[in-house]
C-alpha cells in the first residue's frame, strides 16, 4: 500500500502494474509467468464470476468440471486446434522424482516416463468432446448445456498481470446441439450474455461482431467477440463465442440419433471469459490515484472512516458511525469500518482510494454537532456534506449515479476514439498518431489483413454484425461488402 | 440412468461404484486417475463449496489464488515435507510441442526443455509460504488468514472415484500467526469448522482428534482430523487441519517485526477438505436403492411428478401441481417438476430414488378430486398420502426430519460398531469379524503402530483430545495413557 503510481501520461503501462501492485490486486510468483491473485483482487474476481454463474445458469447452463490433463494426441485429432493450441504448453513428461543420489536434493526419476505425455489444459475442446461421446446417444440428450470454471495454461513469453499469464482462470462453456441453427443461436446468446454483463456489471461498453478468418478461434467456424477500448486508445478483447460447426463431433466420432431416426454429427459451441476481464475493469475506469471500481463489483462499496480530534469525542463518533454502518448493512451494501487508530484519516483516505472503493463516508466532530456526515465519491473524487438522516437512500442513489457515470465516461471516450476512415494515408495517420476503434473497408481477404497489421500494428477486431454500406478497401482499392473495425489490441 | 445397482452386502466397493455412476456424479476420464465429476455431483459438490466458503468467510478468512505449478527446489526446502508430497507427482519438463517429422501427430520439443522442472502442486505449502516472505514484515501483518479453492495432483496408483483420485478439487487454508498459542487455536478453530460442517450439513457424525506421527501430515508439528464411520465399518478422514510451527517459516525465512520490535519467525496452519467428502457423503447414507442426499445439500430437494391417467385431466392435474411448484419455490425450496412424458411415472419414480432426491410429491387425478398428494421419503421409503393444504409447511417439516433422521441413523450405526477392547486376541477378532472403530490402549510408539498395521491392516485413525483413563497397550503390555481409536480405513 502507499506506493506511487505512474502518471498515465507519463507511462501508461507502468500506470497499470503500478495500480495492480498498489491496490493488491495481484503480482508475478516464482514461477515465470504464473500470477498471484492477492485477496484484494481476488475478491473482485469472486464478484465477477458469481455474477457470470448466475447468468449461465439462468440460461440453462450446469456446471461440471473435466481433468486438467489432456493426452497428447488428442490435440492432433482436429486438424486446426492442433497448430493453434498444442504447441505453447507445458508438457507433463513424469510422474515421479526421487531422492538425488549426491544428497543435494530431488530429481526427476526417469523410470517414471509417461508412455503418453499429458498436457495440461490450454482449453478444453478435445477432452470434453471425447466425454460427450458417451453422454451423447439421442436428440434427447441434447442439448447439453456444460460450462467449467478452470484454471488453465498457455506459455506465454511475454506476460503482464492479468491481460496475458501463462495460468489463468476462467471458464469454458461447451454445449452440444442437434442442429446447426440452434448451435448459432447458442453462440449468439452467449455473446448478449457477455456483453450485458460487461456492460451492466463492469461499466464497460463494449462492440459485439464477429473475428476475421485470421482471429479465429483454431478449430470454430465462426468467432464471436466483444471488444472494449482502454483509455489508451487500444482494444482489448473481452470474452468470445465460438460456433465450432461439427468439427469437434467429427474428430471424436459423436453421434446421436435424430427424431427422424438418422445418425448424425452433433453441433457445438464454446465461448469463455477469463481473468483478462480484471485486467479490462482496471484499464477502463482507474485513474492516476488508483483503482476505480464500479459498485456492483466493488468488494467494499462504502468505507466509513471516523476522524477522531480528542478522546472525549472518540466514543460518540464511533457510536455516530456504528448507527450508520449498521443501517447501510441491512441495505444490503457492503461497507468497511476503518476506526484502526495505527493510521491518520489522510493516510486512509488515500489508501481507499487506491483501492478504488466508490464511496467515503467521514464522520468528524464538527458533524456529530451539526447531524452531518462527509461523502466523498472515488469517480469524481468530489466531496460534499450531507445530512446523516436519508443517508441509506443517499447512498443508495449515488451507487447506482457512479455505475451510470462510469459507463458514461468509458462510453464517450470510445466515442471520441472512434473514427472513420476511407484513405490508406488518413488509416495510418490515426492508427500513428490518434488510436482507438477505426472503421474502415477491407476486401476480405487475409492477405491485406495482414499487409496492414505488418505496416501498422492494427488488427481487424471485428467484423460488425450489422448490415453495413458496401465500399474500397484502404489498403487494396478491391470491394467491400461493409467496414470493419480496427485498432491497436492487447 | 437407469442400471442396476449391487447389493451392499454382496459387494460393498462395487456398490458404491454403481452409484457413483448410475446417479450421474462422476466417471473415470481418458486420463488415468482423473476424473470427470458429471453435473449432477458437481451441483452436491458447489452446495459443499459454497457452504464451507461461508464458514470460512466468517471465521475471518479471505479467498486467494497461487499458482498451479511449483519449482521443484522448493521441496527439499521443508526436509519432511518433500518426503511425504515431492514423490509420486506430475512433473512439467518441457514448454512445447512441435509437427512430428513424419506427421504422425505433435512431438515434444527437445529444445523446450525447462531449466527446472515444475511440479503440478499435491498441496500449496512451499509456493504459498515463498509468497508470504514478502507479504509479512510486522506483526500489523498477522495474522494472515488465507484459503484457496484450487485442483490438486497426486499420483495414485490405485484410484476410485472422489475417494482417491490422480486429480482432485479441494480447498486448502495456510494462515500466519505471530504466536504458538494463536496459531494452535486456528487450527483447532478450523476443525471445529469442519465438524460443524460435516454433521450439521452432512449428517455425518464425526469425531475429532489428533494424528500419530505416523500419518501426520509431512511438515506438521500436529495434524488434527475429523473421522468418520461408513457403513461398511471402516473409517474415512473427511478433514485434516493442521498446526505446522515454525517449519515452513524457517524454510522460506518468513519473519516478522513483534510489538517487542523482535524479529521472530511466523508460525503457520494449513487445513483442507476435498472432493473426497462426496465419497463419504454417498457412503454414510445411502442404500440399495442408490443415492441419499441431507436436503442441505440436495440440489433437488423435491421432486413433482403428475400422474396422467387421461388427457381430460392432464391440464387440470398440471395446474394443481404447478401451483404446489410456485408455493415451495416461493419458501426457498429447491424443487424440480418433472411433467416430461418420454417415461412413465414408475421410471421416473426409480430415476430419482437413484439419484436421492429427499421428497418425491405424486400427483394423480385421485388427488385432484380429494385434494391430496402423494408425498414419499427418500430416507425411510414411506410414503403417505396428505392434504394438500398446508403443503409448505409439512414439505418444510418433513425436510428437517429427513436431516436429523439421517443423522441419528449414521451416528446410531456408528455406536454400534464402535468398542473398547483390552486384548490383543479381542482386538484381532474385532477388525477381523466385526469392523469398526476400536477404542484401544497403544503405547505410543511407531513401532508398535506399524506392527499393528501390518497385522491387522487397522491403523490408528486417531488420539482424542479429551484426557482419558491409562492403562496397557494392547499389542506390548506396555502403559498407556489412554485409549486411541483403531480402524480399518479408506
Amino acid at each position: 500500500m502507499g506506493g506511487k503510481i505512474t502518471p498515465r501520461s507519463e507511462n501508461y503501462s507502468q500506470w497499470y502494474l503500478d495500480i495492480v501492485q498498489n491496490a493488491g490486486l495481484a503480482e508475478n510468483s516464482a514461477v515465470r509467468g504464473c500470477m498471484v491473485i492477492k485477496p484484494y483482487g481476488f475478491a473482485i474476481w469472486e464478484r465477477m464470476r458469481d455474477e457470470l454463474d448466475r447468468m449461465f445458469k439462468e440460461t440453462g447452463h450446469q456446471n461440471a468440471y473435466f481433468p486438467i490433463f489432456i493426452p497428447k494426441s488428442f490435440f492432433s485429432k482436429e486438424a486446426s486446434h492442433v497448430e493453434g493450441f498444442a504447441k505453447e504448453c507445458a508438457v507433463v513428461t513424469h510422474y515421479r522424482l526421487k531422492n538425488a543420489p549426491d544428497g543435494s536434493g530431488v530429481v526427476v526419476d526417469e523410470d517414471a516416463k509417461l508412455e503418453e505425455e499429458l498436457i495440461v489444459r490450454p482449453t478444453s475442446e478435445t477432452i470434453i468432446w471425447d466425454t460427450y461421446r458417451n453422454w451423447i446417444q439421442s436428440y434427447r440428450d441434447l442439448p447439453l448445456l456444460i460450462n467449467q470454471w478452470a484454471n488453465v495454461v498457455r506459455w506465454e513469453m511475454r506476460t503482464r498481470l492479468f491481460l496475458r499469464t501463462a495460468e489463468f482462470l476462467w471458464q469454458e462453456g461447451h454445449t452440444a446441439h442437434a442442429t446447426e441453427q440452434e448451435a448459432i443461436e447458442e453462440a449468439e446468446k452467449m455473446l448478449g450474455v457477455y456483453a450485458t454483463f460487461a456492460e451492466d456489471w463492469m461499466a464497460i461498453p463494449v462492440l459485439k461482431g464477429l473475428k476475421s478468418a485470421n482471429e479465429r478461434f483454431a478449430g470454430a467456424i465462426e468467432t464471436y467477440c466483444i471488444e472494449a477500448m482502454m483509455q489508451d486508445g487500444k482494444a482489448l478483447q473481452a470474452g468470445t463465442s465460438h460456433f465450432l460447426g461439427q468439427n469437434f463431433a467429427k474428430a471424436f466420432d459423436v453421434k446421436f440419433l435424430s427424431k427422424e431416426n438418422q445418425l448424425e454429427h452433433v453441433w457445438a459451441t464454446s465461448w469463455g471469459v477469463s481473468t483478462r476481464l480484471m485486467g479490462a475493469l482496471i484499464m477502463t475506469h482507474s485513474d492516476d490515484k488508483g483503482l476505480v471500481l464500479p459498485p456492483t463489483l466493488a468488494p467494499i462499496q462504502v468505507v466509513l472512516v471516523p476522524i477522531f480530534r480528542n478522546a472525549e469525542q472518540t466514543p460518540k463518533i464511533l457510536e455516530y458511525i456504528k448507527e450508520i454502518e449498521s443501517e447501510l448493512k441491512h441495505a444490503k451494501i457492503s461497507v468497511k469500518l476503518d476506526d484502526s487508530d495505527n493510521y491518520s484519516p489522510g493516510y486512509k483516505f488515500a489508501e481507499y482510494e487506491m483501492k478504488g472503493v466508490p464511496l467515503r463516508i467521514a464522520v468528524g466532530g464538527r458533524d456529530l454537532e451539526n447531524g452531518t456526515v462527509e461523502i466523498a465519491r472515488r469517480d469524481t473524487l468530489t466531496k460534499e456534506v450531507t445530512s446523516r438522516d436519508g443517508i441509506k437512500e443517499k447512498v443508495l442513489a449515488l451507487l447506482i449515479d457512479i455505475q451510470s457515470n462510469l459507463y458514461q465516461k468509458a462510453l464517450e471516450m470510445r466515442t471520441h476514439n472512434t473514427c472513420r476512415v476511407d484513405t490508406w494515408d488518413e488509416f495510418v495517420d490515426v492508427i500513428e498518431n490518434k488510436g482507438g476503434f477505426v472503421y474502415a473497408h477491407w476486401d476480405g481477404t487475409t492477405e491485406t489483413e495482414e499487409i496492414i497489421k505488418e505496416k501498422t500494428k492494427a488488427t481487424i477486431r471485428l467484423i460488425p454484425l450489422e448490415d453495413g454500406e458496401p465500399g474500397k478497401c484502404v489498403l487494396t482499392g478491391k470491394p467491400s461488402v461493409k467496414r470493419v473495425v480496427f485498432a491497436r489490441a492487447y
